[in-house]
């Protein structure tokens, strides 16, 4: 296993990553990938062992329904590498058994690729949507062909791959990358039917970053994003060489969207996971801050709380429900209920807005203007700022401004507008999110009732 | 156990019951109580054993998570009668730990009460909610003190009531009533502090009733209402004696509250089933009408439907969790969680309305206007009716319109508006299921993830 | 001009009438006909005179915007057959100047019929949604030809149509109806572009209606629908010849929309004015019951009500934006703005469920078990009645019940649904009020703005 | 007048400015500052006349709805700092009838400041948000009883007064406040009710400011935020005199509401005016973005936007509304309808996060992770961005990201958290919306046509 250190140090291994127009070259320099670095490496301190064949105990498949409920809340709190790299892996094997009509090394060099990176402790991110280009038009009919991710090239040894995705959190702090068609495919589209793991500094492999860290020289207002942030990326694949033990499906068109389907069920898992404790959050904030505020007891704040507590309820019971009918694969690997976890997950997506909208109607305008700890440390100005900001003999000024930062932080800047987007879009926007539901609601149990009740049966 | 045929004649016991101001003497001749006798005796038949100490296998308590599951299928399939007949006894079993601290008398009178009642297999309705005359004033303090009900003398052998119930489901066709407080005593109210049971012909008792059943010559356009009715009463009691057997709480004020709370989760729970079974049948019903209407591949009539299916799964998400997550009391007894089975009938009620929206904007006004039966069988007007409501070739004119008729009888009819408000004041209004949030979120656990969030609790 | 008394007269002109699959000859002698019959007649006696050149004073052309304000007001109190002869008329002349470059035998006709039918007093119904079978395939490649309204044969004197239209309110009391396309026609569907006024009576015209007048034998618990029911019909065209001083448009397919989009126009006014007045008596209904119910101070019940106040702001807001944004035709004839106008009739649609639901959940569960006149009546539960129905001491039990009666019958009864269909289904459902919008919004505005702030235009 | 540069020369006053903890001596050498003086410097130049008479063309009041329509459109695309001025002045003439029965003085006053604040062509703040302490209690039983701005000594010049003002937008970047109770006051609490305006840089004035001015190096994928900034302040009024001849109310307490209620009357006119355009420019983002990511055409995509645009309709609907029915004042000064104006406002506020989602779901995640101007200027990155950036052939990669930027920046990043408080709390939060609903709406009409339905009124 890795210690935090030596994760630290393996970032330097010449990767090429760009940031706002720069190349940069030592990432800890940099405080939009130094900070999130820090905290992966926390995660790799929390997990270690120095015994001889530990493993990190938290990134294994689950093979019951009770290890895939105490998994899932751990995962929760931990740092997203870990998540991204649980749910890659998770991917892989979910999807492996769906592979059995093909050459059976498939399998085989999935099961060698998850054992390697379980005993190398290294982390991995998700790569699943391309450029798209022109998105009426299938990847083999693209102006550019490069519009998604294909082979340019095939060896004795191994693909050369061409293409970006988009969207890839950790992409720059992750050793390497799960490379994923993002949809179906159809005969003639053989070079995009292409699954690899690819390692963060190939020659040829860039990141183009953006990040929600905070820019401000003094970021104690901004508690939550300060610690939390963690980049995107555009991950440019510039004729990028892969050998074949790292290819898991190569032309094979029909399995195309196997992965993407098992990344996608796994993405949605961890996207609900974390909204059903998101919830729980801006629940919190909100009494809080009606207590700092001396409105705890106000009859139409407690209904908004109440509110939240029934939305936050709701999207708990997806999970539990997602989780108590969790399923098998053939080699008994648990996976969460589809129509469960993704019925949830367009809940959680669709409401979040309503939900902060209750949090900033209970909380006031000083979410936006409340001074900052700067102005409490500043003599000329800390005795105006505790006089003024004062509100309940029992929550102190500095208390309730780190609730208005935290809340401002969380859902009115730019990490809030991350989380709008993010919850919106993780697992696919809300329109994919019903499609997903199409494809496993049991519509004839529905229509089975609606019959009945017609008469429609009767003879 | 009784026959269907001794449980309709069981009726015929010298009950006092009205029906839009006339008396009705022989229920069996008013089609608004008959029609939901005999399906009432159809259930009594379809549960029916001959053997010696045969119990009715749906109505007794559940042991364990599993034996809750199944139970709850079961019975949201069957009639009304056993519905409030399982809660009621549900609820007695479910309250009676709570009384620890009183007479142990209460807790014996119970459980013979419980084992009598399946032993001679009687149906009881729920009598909980009062008049209440002025709102704003506790029961004492009434201009009218019978406003709540309340014993008016105590006598050697039992107990007086006086007052009446409201909105009591099948009380005219129960045998016997389970009347409770609705709402928590204070000391000075000990005479409203009374929970007994009551034969439904008992000296003194008078239903006053209600019916969606329809009123129309040829009730073939009400293909579910027209056996699907129940009447809901105000049930009278005009100085009712009760004997002490029968009393299970007589002045202990702080436990009238007790029963309220046990009652409510089991009515939620049982209009939760409900809900989600009602869920998937609007689900059925417009994609069955889209089809029939030949616009089932049309996409913003399938974006509807995956909404509907979304809502459906989220509601059967709340039960999954509610059951996955049952407690069981010092005796064993198994009952589902209160926050999630409260958060999930919220939903259902407060988004009900947007379902039948998304299933009239699909099925359209044909729904109003769809000719009846009738209309079909008059020779005269029969070729117009095939010729013109016939919209796709896979589904005939005349179940096209038996689907209308399914439809606007179930949600744009008498019956429809029964759900409308039904779905909405079981166990209690909105307000009161907010309430009932407000007792049971975990709201520390919320409020750590705030506190840490902000940092609050950093040295 | 007519008496009420002619206008019943004249309804005993021989057309042929369909009821629940019975033939009804004497249209007065069946309520569900007779009722509206005589409310049509009320409207007939309202305002009559007996001048010599007297005509309806609310039947004529907006000449001003004022005008038309108060044309909106007064026709909202009026009874439908108004409503929709106006509707008719107004859609003929909003229609006709686009037909410049036809014929000018349209637009001659079309002034010719108007003045003769305000000189007769007619009324006179609109009858624009076709059967349409197959929705997937255009008029001319049904199965069956007669899914559209077709002209299927040309004389010297006139044309002959067959066909169906279908949700005609009041087709069965009305003297004559004005036929036209649903939807735009192509090359080649000449015969489906057909506009026309057939008489009620004229050999071939069938109406076979449905209904939600009561059906109860005590109908005083339906204060609302036992007198506002007005039947809704298929109306069958099985042949029927039209004199060619009747017919508007026959053949020229690049004009079938324009009366379509005209009706529409005026269809979706008289919806929202409807609307507009509906949704304050949901307001005042919702103030009243909770004053009935002693809850009239209780802040969750204020907030409600204040949420169902701004609601029927906002469609009032939108009424008085159309008609403060009115346009004139050439001829000096004011239109509403008809984005305004459909904006706000989608507002109300889509909104409906949740006025009713705020209603319903401040109302109680006495909206459905309030007993009934009948009861009150009753010496034997009369005193229960008035006893336990009385909820405060500034409202009689009598007047609360009534209050009950009108909401169940209002939003959770036959009338109710009806309201919950119609409100969507008029001027099309949700989906062809959001195309409505987009042809009319200006986009070109919109994207200014937001280019400006891309800097998109930037040097 | 007053020239771009003569007004921030004038900002060189003395006064007193934090930021984030430090003193601002320098306005124009903090980008926070020195960019929203250089807006508001730019709106003087607009307005600007070197005529001897000339005043402010939009700064006075309307005398006519025609007026009041022009102005409104006109102010919408001004700078703040003109905006808050109009609303200030506004307010005083709005409230200065109602103080027909106070001391002349205080009319004669108002008019004599309105004069010459337009004379000298000044920017005035609204400060009307006190500290409020604990909202439980009433100004005067606070245990700081400087909670709300107070008169701490009267003498014979003038009067003293201190206390804190929250939320004041562009306070440090006027040249003066008018400083108003927040709420109304009660005998006892004569110190609290003064209104009056002070010089920004009167000895005891302290602005501590925020801000969502992008501190990011290079601010260029913040198209708009980086000009449109305006710092937010708490303002100390630390023993502030105030002579007189500024003082428009000074211990009347029966009037203390009268300014606060003009002040939001105006303010959410400003607010729902800002809104109408907002909602437009989201219309315009969701267009262009999805006819740059090649989905123009998509159905789910152009139905969002139908509804966003149906939205931005009825907000505008609410406007003409406000404006069609404006009243006057004794002295002739139109002021919009305050029912229109609040329930715009309302539905604005609430329905915002809501049209947000719709862009987000449209844009998708490139929302986030668009890479920059500088990773496209950059040689290094320049030819992929444009390679991978590309989606449709009709908008290059820079314009889409381009706009990508501009939504991030104006719904997802720090100036979008801001316009979610902000619509939601400007002119108070929704539960004080609600209220001012409740105080304007025809309750009569409602409760009118309610009895009528009910034949309450029937004899």
């Amino acid at each position: 296993m890795l210690t935090g250190q030596q994760y630290l140090e393996s970032l330097n291994d010449g990767r090429t990553t760009y940031l706002h127009g720069r190349r940069v070259d030592d990432l800890l320099a940099e405080p939009a990938f130094a900070v999130p670095a820090q905290a992966i490496a926390q995660g790799y301190d929390n997990c270690y062992s120095n015994a001889d064949d530990a493993v990190n105990p938290y990134i294994f498949a689950p093979r019951s329904i009770e290890e895939m409920r105490s998994r899932t809340d751990v995962l929760t709190g931990m740092d997203m590498a870990i998540s991204v790299t649980y749910q890659s892996l998770m991917t892989l094997l979910t999807a492996s058994p769906k592979l059995a009509g093909l050459d059976p090394v498939y399998r085989e060099r999935i099961q060698a690729y998850v054992d390697d990176a379980i005993a190398r402790d290294i982390r991995i991110a998700e790569c699943i949507t391309d450029a798209k280009g022109d998105r009426s038009l299938p990847p083999g009919k693209q102006r550019d062909p490069d519009s998604y991710v294909r082979v340019v090239e095939r060896r004795t040894d191994g693909v050369v791959i061409r293409g970006a995705k988009l969207h890839i959190t950790a992409a720059a702090l992750c050793h390497e990358h799960l490379v994923m068609p993002t949809k179906a495919m159809k005969p003639g589209e053989e070079d995009y039917a292409i699954v690899c793991a690819v390692p963060a500094n190939a020659p040829g492999v860039r990141t183009i970053n953006t990040t929600f860290h905070p820019a401000d020289d003094d970021n104690r207002h901004f508690p939550v994003s300060r610690l939390a942030s963690m980049p995107d990326a555009m991950v440019v694949y510039d004729d990028v060489f892969v050998p074949y033990d790292r290819v898991f499906l190569d032309g094979e068109v029909s399995m195309a969207a196997v992965f993407a389907h098992s990344l996608g069920l796994w993405e949605r898992l961890g996207g609900l996971t974390f909204m059903v404790r998101q919830a729980d959050e801006l629940v919190g904030f909100a009494q809080l801050i009606a207590e700092a505020n001396g409105l705890g007891g106000v009859s139409h704040i407690r209904e908004k709380i109440d509110e939240m507590s029934i939305h936050a309820t709701l999207l708990r019971a997806g999970l539990e429900a997602a989780i108590a009918n969790a399923r098998s694969t053939d080699e008994g690997f648990y996976y969460p209920d589809e129509l469960f976890t993704n019925a949830a997950k367009y809940q959680g997506a669709a409401q979040f807005g309503v939900m902060v909208r209750h949090l900033h109607d209970i909380g006031g305008g000083a979410i936006l203007t409340a001074p900052t700890i700067g102005d409490l440390e500043n003599a000329e100005t800390r005795g105006y700022v505790e006089k003024y900001m004062t509100a309940s003999g029992d929550v102190s000024a500095e208390d309730r401004i780190r609730l208005f930062h935290a809340i401002r932080d969380s859902t009115a800047d730019a990490y809030g507008g991350w989380h709008l987007v993010t919850n919106l879009q993780s697992g696919g926007g809300l329109y994919a999110q019903r499609i997903v539901t199409r494809k496993h609601f049991d519509m004839e149990r529905a229509k089975g009732y609606a019959r009945e009740a017609a008469g429609l049966d009767d003879e």
